[in-house]
């Protein structure tokens, strides 16, 4: 029977040994992140309204949490003429607006190529469902003012080590490069006001398929060439195959002729294609040949759904999920925002929830601990002596009355981490006094 | 010149060194706890509106940050008829409430005695000033389901063992118990009605001193004779004098005759005395006689303003600060409030964000990092390798560009924990080519 008092809904309570298996997790995480050069930050779990509805959220600003105003009458309600004017601070929904703010906030105290680490809950008010809740942990790495394809290799050689660390085998990164679809849409031949919105579908080809995304292009009217161009491309053998990522699988995935197309933000896609290149030139050193290493893909009809890529993408993909475990890109438009200012930068978010499923750190060792099981005769005195001495030396100890079940106790005690367990009674005088058996 | 972006009104950013800092501290508190043989939870840090004002916070109910309900449209606002309706979540202003719905939520899947770690942010809608957030850390640790001073002793013993790992010295820890308070004044003649506004007055002594206490009790118009007989009292000669904590203390610090009075709960003040030498005890034997521990006092005017305490109260003082570092007490009615059963409860909570001022636990050599500065014209690939070979031997990395001033740029990396740097050139092919000189 469902007890009739619950977390809110949509959102969790984590008792003791998820806990602890999430802080392990979230530990191995940071201390990777670290290694690699970055520092972590943290800001306020609320931002104002005005920023996190700023528009550098996208979809995820409908599902922002609003705090009251303090102080409000029932006469403000009344006079309001929106629900949000009410509400000044909103619960964060990501990392990356409170990011923008805290740069903008900060920037004369911070180095000029910064490498932010950000390990920390947002909310988001979606329908509840399996595998998806309304408060969620996220960790991102970030690097603020490096133009060129050094942030993107620090970023995903971290990532790599990461998952290397937490012994999660299987997965790929599949990497693109926003200006390279503005190039393909563009040699396809759909017109530059419809890229957006063709993007989205194409976003889809995992779910719906070759023949689903050109049915629903077909279906939103879109002119009939570059929809059958697309189509034509999508269908050639050499576009589906996965090369490793390299100068050979992009020529290949990429639609003839592309090379000299002018990109958004200067240049043309051969200069988007030439920083891929050498982002793979530079992973190829950092992940080396470790057959347990994620493989690196060319993945031209990655998108992802943000608006505010202007550059590089790239996804962890994992045959047991239908979701990525993590992601990111190049956002150079974002981090200035709120500066007045372009600041280059290039962040990937780890799926924090859907990863640490996949987590076996196995037990403890180093928090293994003793259990002392009391006759309701001995003194608290002597009980807290006993405690004091072990603990001094550095072990972990938990205090307990007799149960009538000894063997249900030990499981219990045993599950909780104490393998060691003593009995005391009124002639145990001293630590030394004590003998302890192990338990399981 | 401040900026014109900052985080919200009363809150704060933590820059790397803070955060770094302030995570080292909580990992020393969380430890020491856990030898303890205290377990972590966490719990959403939003909770329902109705548990929040269901008065068990106290005055800090009216300090809560409201969340607005999802999908209201302006009808809602014309028709609400108070603005508290509009939020159907809070954020929790501290660990206690939340504490108690995660009990009501779990009890069947924790042991009898639940020893609980709670350590996350809380949320109050203060008037911002000096040292007084609105977003801030607490750190408390509770014992569920223990009636007995053996809860008291571990949670005074977990705290002085942590205080003592942080280096704290000075300390002292206040002890009383609320069934002592409504004793005392029981004895000199107050109305029973009169206790708790009474002990409002009482809890100011600190900060008013005697002549204060007497004038503002005479200004409330209580009856003259009790206050005439609590100015004598608060004036005898031993009433102020600590004595170190025991029977002698107690007995010493008390009114004639008030063993016998009966008190809140059943049983008489000689059973509150009782309790108290016996956590007198069991303390001396835990607490040691290390010159460094904290002084041990039994303080019969400490009130503490929460009105949910049943029995013990408890609060550290050090001589730095006018406010205490933390406190708690035993609060038996209020752990089983959700789940309509009595539960005995006592808790301790550390006043984090005074604390972490006090503390120096020194540089963290563990995390010493090495940096390579690069000339503009070395690859992406070369930087990729070397930091990769140095990250791979477990040493924290960082690549810079070599900047025009060398001793500006060697100065950023020493305060960002990099004290070993060497120059990558062209001619720098792999690790062993570098020559690490060590900064500072």
């Amino acid at each position: 029977m469902a007890s009739a008092v619950n977390p809110p809904r949509g959102m969790r309570d984590f008792l003791p040994a998820d806990k602890a298996r999430r802080e392990r997790v979230l530990g191995v995480i940071r201390s990777t992140y670290t290694r690699h050069g970055f520092d972590e930050i943290e800001t306020p779990v609320v931002e104002e309204s005005s920023r996190l509805h700023s528009g550098l959220g996208g979809d995820n600003e409908k599902l922002a949490f609003g705090v009251l105003k303090r102080g409000l009458t029932t006469d403000d309600l009344r006079t309001a003429t929106e629900v949000l004017d009410l509400a000044d601070l909103g619960l964060r929904f990501d990392l990356t607006v409170p990011l923008a703010r805290f740069y903008a906030s900060h920037q004369s105290e911070l180095p000029s190529v910064f490498r932010a680490i950000q390990i920390a809950p947002v909310w988001r008010a979606e329908r509840p469902q399996k595998g998806r809740y309304r408060q969620f942990m996220q960790c991102d790495i970030d690097i603020i003012g490096e133009a060129g394809v050094l942030a993107e290799m620090e970023l995903i050689a971290a990532t790599l080590d990461t998952l290397g660390a937490l012994g999660i085998s299987g997965c790929s990164i599949r990497i693109n490069d926003r200006r390279l679809l503005a190039s393909m849409l563009e040699v396809l031949g759909f017109p530059v006001a419809s890229h957006s919105a063709v993007l989205i579908t194409i976003d889809k080809l995992d779910k719906l398929g070759i023949d689903g995304v050109i049915a629903e292009l077909r279906d939103r009217a879109y002119p009939a060439e570059p929809v059958d161009a697309l189509h034509v491309f999508l269908t050639r053998p050499q576009t589906m195959e996965m090369l490793p990522f390299g100068e050979a699988a992009i020529r290949t995935a990429l639609p003839e002729g592309i090379g000299a197309v002018a990109v958004p933000g200067g240049g043309t896609a051969d200069d988007a294609i030439a920083d891929l290149v050498a982002l793979a030139e530079a992973l190829g050193g950092s992940v080396g040949s470790s057959a347990a290493s994620p493989a690196l893909v060319f993945d031209p009809f990655l998108v992802r759904g943000m608006g505010y890529y202007t550059g590089t993408i790239f996804e962890i993909a994992h045959p047991d999920f239908a979701y990525s475990l993590g992601g990111g890109g190049r956002y150079d438009g974002m981090i200035g925002r709120f500066l007045g200012t372009e600041v280059p930068a290039v962040g990937f978010s780890i799926g924090f929830e859907r990863l640490v499923d996949l987590v076996d750190l196995g037990t403890d060792s180093a928090s293994d601990g003793a259990a002392l099981v009391y006759d309701q005769s001995v003194s608290p005195a002597t009980l807290a002596a006993l405690k004091s001495a072990l603990v001094a030396e550095g072990t972990r100890v938990r205090l307990e009355r007799r149960a009538k079940n000894a063997r249900g106790q030990f499981d219990a005690l045993l599950e909780a981490g104490f393998s060691r367990v003593a009995t005391v009674t009124e002639s145990t005088h001293s630590a030394a006094d004590l003998e302890f058996r192990t338990l399981g």
